[in-house]
């Protein structure tokens, strides 16, 4: 095969390697999460791993306390974007010899907040020296309890296309102590019947590009919808770039990007549980996603940002 | 509180911070793996995590299929010390810009060669880059199937303690490439009624004494009988310390240490399927391990080897 680059890459060729006939396991690597239906269990589970390393997803701008909660919180987001419920975690943290003791208690004083405040109860962990930069991997188990879980392959042309919350500028300081959209997503599986969603972790542009892949839909938003944060327009009085430009290509938003049944559309902007809910598009019969206004349209994948696997 | 200088600290501090009233936490943090009942499940699950570190846990010496092999194998002895069946498992991967995707393709090579040898499914998996130093995290989740996990905290005073193979010298080689005691595992806890196991990871005289911590007994272990490898004896010629304290002391054998009531002693010893199996002893009341002989006693705490968060 080709060398192996990109996050993508390795996740594609793992799974090859490991396809099985396994009737555990309803859905494998590629979607937010996997879904399991362990032996005796009449209810699927959900499981997902994300790792945050020092001087790749944080550096010294952040605090101690904020590693912490981001750890616990962009596994939060990929199980929210099951439209799952967590549950349980286990923790691997790697710890440099540079980092104190306090500054560790601080780290899990963040973790733990974040698990108390979704009702996630950690039940296990492995600490260990690392030879250089901070690194905390949490598991989190979600459980679905009656709702089928979400997956991103599940947009039908004809469906509505919605974001949860404004996109952009999270890198100036909403990427850290972000909120997941636990109960949000919850709600769009359980009361509005979502038939695709994911998280928004690498830019608007390269996920919806994902959901259409996986759908095997074309994604058609239209830029005037794009809800853009205060964060982005910010930003682009100084970045050269616009506030819909950071919108669409920071990432890190770890807001919903979500496809419900247009006849359920009206039901699911009303639904006062949902009050960030935005129509940003539709979904057609076709491939890739789009931009579009009045005169012209492009391809969303040129935008975001794929965290590579290689530094830079 | 003191200062958190090991790998023991961390977790009874987190487990303090952490515990709650949650009717799906069976067993918590501290054993060799969780125990959970998901809901809408008849039957429990274990979850456990493990990472290995560059530097840390490997040097240059193993190749980079070993190392997967051992990221794997770690985990998978973690479940068989509950008698439980491996099931799945998810990986996060933090990968330095020195090792090429050649390399790192060796790694995956022999870590879903462990998997597939104990018919494991990967279903997720992170991949992300590290400033330095390859890190492997496994989350391995197995299946009780009607057979209740098999705790540490469970040895009675009056069972017998075996171990299922011999011990020391693992530095030589057997600490990477090593088979997990999987199926001697679920066959001592199905078939025997095992009482109390563990896995050896920081050498029988400190893991025994947590197993006696957590049981609340004490364990008495027969210096005649414990079993030395031929990596032990080897190692000692050129060492300066004895087999027996090589096989006490070494750690990272992965065989498992186990009571059975004495009533079933002589038919698990018979067992065709658990040629190892080697009696070492037996638990009494009191506190504490002790190794034993016709002369005198001496605590087994001061052998072992404890990773420590801190290098060296």
């Amino acid at each position: 095969m080709s060398r192996i680059e990109s996050e993508r890459d390795w996740i594609e060729w793992v799974t090859a390697k490991t396809r099985r006939r396994d009737a555990r396991v309803l859905v494998g690597p590629g979607d937010d999460a996997a879904v399991l239906r362990p032996a005796g269990s009449s209810q699927e589970i959900v499981v997902t791993v994300d790792s945050i390393v020092e001087d790749v997803h944080f550096d010294g701008s952040a605090t101690p306390y904020d590693i912490g909660w981001k750890a616990m919180a962009v596994n939060l987001s990929d199980v929210a974007a099951m439209g799952a419920v967590p549950a349980t975690a286990v923790l691997a943290i790697g710890a440099p010899e540079t980092w104190s003791a306090d500054a560790l208690q601080d780290v899990m004083r963040g973790l733990i907040a974040a698990a108390d405040a979704y009702a996630v109860s950690v039940v296990g962990g492995d600490f260990t020296a690392s030879p250089r930069g901070l690194h905390v991997t949490v598991t989190l188990i979600g459980e679905t309890r009656g709702v089928s879980p979400v997956l991103r392959s599940g947009a039908n042309p004809g469906d509505a296309l919605f974001v949860t919350g404004p996109l952009g500028g999270s890198i100036t300081g909403s990427h850290l102590r972000f909120r997941p959209r636990v109960r949000e997503g919850r709600i769009l599986a359980e009361r509005h019947g979502a038939t695709a969603m994911m998280d928004i972790s690498d830019g608007l542009g390269i996920d919806a590009t994902r959901l259409a892949r996986a759908s095997g839909c074309e994604l058609r938003i239209e830029s005037a919808l794009v809800p853009v944060s205060e964060a982005a327009a910010a930003l682009a009085r100084t970045s050269g770039r616009t506030p819909l430009e950071h919108a669409l290509g920071d990432g890190e938003d770890f807001e919903l990007l979500v496809t419900l049944p247009t006849s359920v559309s009206e039901q699911a902007l009303a639904d006062p549980d949902l009050t960030g809910l935005t129509p940003i598009g539709r979904v057609v019969e076709g491939s890739g996603a789009r931009l579009v206004d009045a005169d012209n349209e492009r391809n969303l994948e040129e935008y975001g940002h794929e965290h590579s696997i290689r530094h830079g």
